[in-house]
């Protein structure tokens, strides 16, 4: 599970660029409609490297095929493997009621069903702020 | 609490580019020497507009101050406005380190320390996995 070198760097680009792009692609919605959630999962130990492929699978899909999704980004605790956090950005609710009806979605949870020990669908908002306006005047020097 | 609706996408945007940027900064480092962290915090509710007000201060400040603080990312549950969880990337763990010795992360630290019914540092990997690499070549077609 150890993450090459090279990849890491990757990830956050990926990860950060892709928000950036879904977002450019969502800026006629209204924000408000927008969904964010951490997901809590824990996972038989017996389980783990299959889950985690299949885990991937379904995220790679999601981001690839989902203008909806902004992103499915997923991390594990150091100090428990089996227990992961996945944090979901949702463009809207719809998108989301439509993630939810995808062949590679659908194939996730039925095929992890049996992996799964424990999971809390937490929903968050995000903190409303001027550190955020900050953060974007930042951008701008 | 409720997120104006001009300054959400420009939470993605910002939080997002801000990786961006400091990814870009930090190049010359190790990669694996970045923190992914996950903290979760409950306030006591009595504390609970003291507290956010202090958590942007200190968010805006690590932020705007600090290169190596890649992101500090804070999201609250909407079932209990009192959970905090907030997304901490840093550059490296000395970045870290130091956060921890900036005037404003003090200020935080010892101004709140009162408010928080709980608190629990969990440090994260991100899933190494074939589908960062598909996300960064979708941002290349």
């Amino acid at each position: 599970m150890k993450l090459r070198t090279y990849i890491k760097p990757l990830i956050i680009v990926a990860f950060l660029t892709t928000g950036l792009t879904m977002q450019s692609q969502t800026q006629g919605k209204e924000a408000t409609d927008m969904m964010f959630r951490i997901s809590e999962i824990e996972i038989f130990p017996e389980h783990l490297d299959a889950y985690t492929a299949i885990l991937k699978e379904e995220a790679a899909a999601s981001v690839r095929l989902e203008p909806g999704v902004i992103s499915i980004f997923p991390l594990y605790q150091k100090e428990d493997l089996n227990v992961f956090r996945i944090l979901e950005i949702y463009a809207s609710k719809e998108a989301y009621q439509a993630h939810l009806q995808t062949p590679h979605f659908k194939h996730y949870k039925e095929s992890t069903l049996n992996m799964v020990k424990s999971l809390k669908l937490v929903d968050m908002n995000v903190l409303d702020d001027s550190v955020i306006e900050l953060i974007f005047k930042k951008q701008k020097i």
